[in-house]
């Protein structure tokens, strides 16, 4: 890794530890072991850190997200393979999770791309859920645009209850609910 | 109000604006008006204080979804006027706001209420779910356990959503989602 992309996953990692007040352009420095001049080379200060940090958490999500959603297969089993991804539950979201840092939603430069991936994830899955409907695949009173915003909801739902029982099971268990509600929408292939 | 409740109601308020670490006894002491002395005749210490004011809050939240749930009415009209209930969205759940104050977390006594509170309203729920399916309001295949569990993730999550983008807009999109994915395992009734 160069300089600069040690000095942001070393932001990365202090926004996640510490949250943005507790996080230094010391603490920084010293984690990527980069001099204060060179972090003051390439880049303002904290603040422009932080930005690329969290544009790089989410830019991150977005394309693993957009890898399981524009895969083949039909729109249930996209985002079923997007639901039961193998997720650090416990740690939870990295995005999700700087909705608690008040400094971060106080700053409108750092508030935009965490409300950007949430309002991208709502269209991505919207997106998939019409394609499934406009194929036949769900029935016609699937409300697409609120049901992507449903999955989204208890993706970052679902490791709120994670945290609070200290277990990845409540987690499953919405998973499995929202599957299973979006099964009544499915109308039988009438192939099978 | 007296003295305990004046010292609970204070450790409430501050817990929700500074979090677990930033509340001092002296910060629970001056808003409450009440001495040092008054406050450790009645309670070992902000630990205890934090535990009563954790459990009130756990109490109201779980009182006020058992009176929506217990109301006369279908389940599906009983699970509705419980997740359309009106809410202050942007402020957030006081409880699971608690699963991000690592010091909460991090402490068995003050942790136990917070899982409670998730596992109580998750068999609640269920319970709801159970019933609605056994009169033969939903059709067999909706999975009450998993259902229950969806929901509550859907309030929670809607409430990190509502953070994200500063509205309460994508919280009352994905109950409406939520409301929708259910309404598809409703058995119509034959005598309307």
């Amino acid at each position: 890794m160069d300089t600069v992309d040690r000095l942001i996953e070393s932001t990365r990692e202090l926004l996640w530890e510490r949250g943005y007040v507790g996080t230094s352009p010391k603490a920084i420095q010293q984690r990527a072991g980069a001099g204060q001049g060179s972090m003051y080379h390439h880049f303002t200060g904290k603040p422009e850190l932080a930005l690329a940090a969290i544009d790089r958490s989410a830019r991150e999500l977005c394309s693993a997200a957009d890898a399981e959603l524009a895969a083949p297969g039909s729109a249930v089993e996209r985002v079923t393979a997007y639901l039961r991804r193998e997720r650090d539950v416990l740690r939870g979201c990295p995005i999700g999770r700087l909705t608690q840092d008040p400094e971060i939603m106080a700053d409108p430069m750092l508030r935009e791309p965490v409300t950007q991936t949430f309002d991208w994830m709502r269209r991505r899955l919207a997106r998939v859920l019409t394609e499934g409907r406009d194929r036949g695949e769900f029935d016609a009173s699937l409300n697409a645009d609120a049901t992507a915003s449903t999955i989204v909801a208890v993706l970052q739902g679902g490791y709120v209850l994670a945290r609070a029982a200290g277990s990845a099971e409540p987690f499953d268990e919405a998973v499995t609910g929202v599957l299973g509600l979006l099964a009544g929408h499915v109308v039988p292939d009438e192939n099978s």
